[in-house]
């Protein structure tokens, strides 16, 4: 069993002589285990044919033995810096071409190997070597699940604790608590704690000087991770009471969100489901407060293939996972966004996420 | 007053057009406020002279507008990509070399640039824009100390919860649950904490089959964000006792990070206070577990300039704030590693960090 063949199949298909990866979801879901690269560059090199082979900062030798590395390992040190160990790791392995994942290497690296190898040609391969993850094991699934649990119970907790007069930075505050007490073990991203005229941000932060008022919408995104795998749950509530506009505005949004649900099935593209969920917004009278597609896959990374959006053919598939997270944004106004986890199952689709919808208003 | 005159005088210096800033510590350095990048691109790009430039997502806008930002903004929709949005700002601002930060920019926005500029000469300039980090203010040197302090405190509640027979793991969590408790935005970084032979390791991973037993050495190296910048603390401890050679090892530890404080003042190099702190590691009869420099700076990132390491010419002057960690590591043993944040002032050094540094053993 060669753990690296989906790797050296990548290669192979792009035309290139290796894979290059570097720490981050692709690295972990490979090794069960990641590592914090800061200044320090790590690569792991994976060839179309034969041995591997790595560039290992010293400090990180004894963490990187737990991965029973098959290859040949250059580490470096601080003191001496890391462009030696690209040379002997170039020596050992010339390359004409190299498939990187564009979104996770940072520029230092990418010189780096231009230097080390010259004339190097860097393919960004991101679309491939993450595209590795689109598909979501059992095991993954269950991970997925329990972040999605726990999110949920913390955001339960948060709602209960929410009054009038706290800041967004007060509630924000509650709701990273509740996630750590729920088990979370860390968060799939900083959350977005966003009321009254904030919530028409799509990605707000929350504010110190801002007290939630009767009449406000209260938007909370957020999530834990757990196993690894991220949560990203969406649900906006209201204060006290909702206006007239602010309830058709949510149940036009809760429509689209249902329309999303109804429509996932194997062999539907991206495409459909986001068509199916914007129609909705654009036959409503709020058309000009749309902002945003319907969603992104979701896994090891909070944003991952597939995004659903129009003009994206990929064909879901039994195991994929994303984001259905219609939302309406009147800018100066309020804003509101309801988002499920959905599971692309053989028969159709789940929503691992089952916090309810019905549109709450907090007294 | 323009608050680009120093990325300006960074693109003279260098002789490029213009600085090139993606999301991240220099992004927020400079806005006092960040963005969640993703996949989506946002570059602001300062020329050397006139107005700056920006390429933002459509659905940051109403957050981008935050900034008053000074330039023209191009922003471009998930569903038709960023390319046409680069070709239109190379087109507004034509550019033949460009500086980026190396260790933040990731080769997805290099790939794009390359494109929408051809030929541009994409400089690292790293060292010199993250540089303009070395001097932390008094409001930052606040933010800093509220950090250590939150930090601190949590480090006490983890202590008075830690028993025999935790794992790793059930202690990482007690100790992330206090970090929030006590004020935490974020955590730094992913804490380590590790017991017995994984304390070895500089960069272990918390076990959760591993529990933590009589005679262990317990290390647990962690901080907590706040006002946006980076505690950074370790502290090893006992449980029930420590044998000689650990008090040997532990007293050894601790005169070295006692050395750098002693060494530490205004003139200095960073090479003088590692020197100093490896010295006494080197003097000392466990001089082959030394795997580490001593340091690095600290502040919005919890890595970044200046790095306490024999080599580096850096000066050291008031303001600037790095780590004090030295650290012995018996490999399938055990490692003691005891790191304090340290802020150069007029006179000479300052402790952040004043959690107390006797052997602590837990019973």
């Amino acid at each position: 069993m060669d753990r690296y063949a989906e790797h050296r199949q990548i290669a192979r298909t792009l035309g290139v002589d290796a894979v290059a990866l570097v720490p981050g979801p692709n690295f972990a879901r490979l090794f069960h285990q990641d590592f914090h690269s800061h200044e320090r560059p790590l690569v792991v090199l994976i060839p179309a044919e034969g041995a591997p082979a790595a560039l290992v900062p010293n400090l990180e030798l004894r963490s990187f033995d737990l991965l029973k590395f098959e290859g040949e390992v250059f580490d470096w040190r601080d003191q001496t810096g890391y462009s030696d160990a690209f040379a002997a790791l170039a020596r050992h392995m010339p390359l004409r071409s190299v498939a990187v994942e564009g979104q996770v290497m940072r520029v230092f690296v990418h010189h780096a190997m231009a230097l080390a190898w010259p004339g190097l040609k860097i393919v960004d391969a991101e679309r491939q070597i993450s595209g590795l993850r689109l598909h979501k094991s059992a095991e993954e699934v269950a991970a997925l699940q329990e972040a999605i649990n726990l999110s949920e119970r913390a955001l339960q907790r948060t709602l209960d604790q929410v009054r009038l007069g706290q800041t967004e930075k007060d509630i924000e505050r509650i709701l990273t608590l509740a996630l750590f007490a729920e088990g979370a073990e860390e968060q799939s991203f900083g959350p977005i704690v966003a009321a009254g005229d904030n919530s028409a941000r799509p990605h707000a932060h929350a504010r110190a000087d801002y007290a939630v008022k009767a009449g406000d919408a209260l938007l909370l995104d957020f999530g834990g991770k757990w196993g690894g795998f991220c949560a990203d749950i969406t649900r906006t509530v209201f204060l006290d009471h909702a206006s007239d506009e602010a309830q058709a505005v949510y149940d036009t949004v809760l429509r689209a969100n249902l329309a999303g649900h109804a429509v996932t099935r194997p062999g539907v593209t991206a495409h459909d489901i986001d068509d199916a969920v914007i129609s909705v917004l654009e036959a409503s009278p709020f058309a000009d407060r749309i902002r945003t597609k319907t969603g992104h896959g979701l896994g090891r990374d909070v944003h991952e293939a597939p995004y659903i959006m129009r003009g994206n053919p990929q064909v879901m598939e039994p195991g994929m996972v994303f984001t259905n997270e219609p939302g309406l944004y009147k800018i100066g106004a309020f804003g509101v966004r309801i988002e499920d986890d959905m599971l692309v199952t053989a028969e159709g689709s789940l929503s691992l996420t089952r916090f309810p919808k019905d549109l709450i208003i907090l007294r």
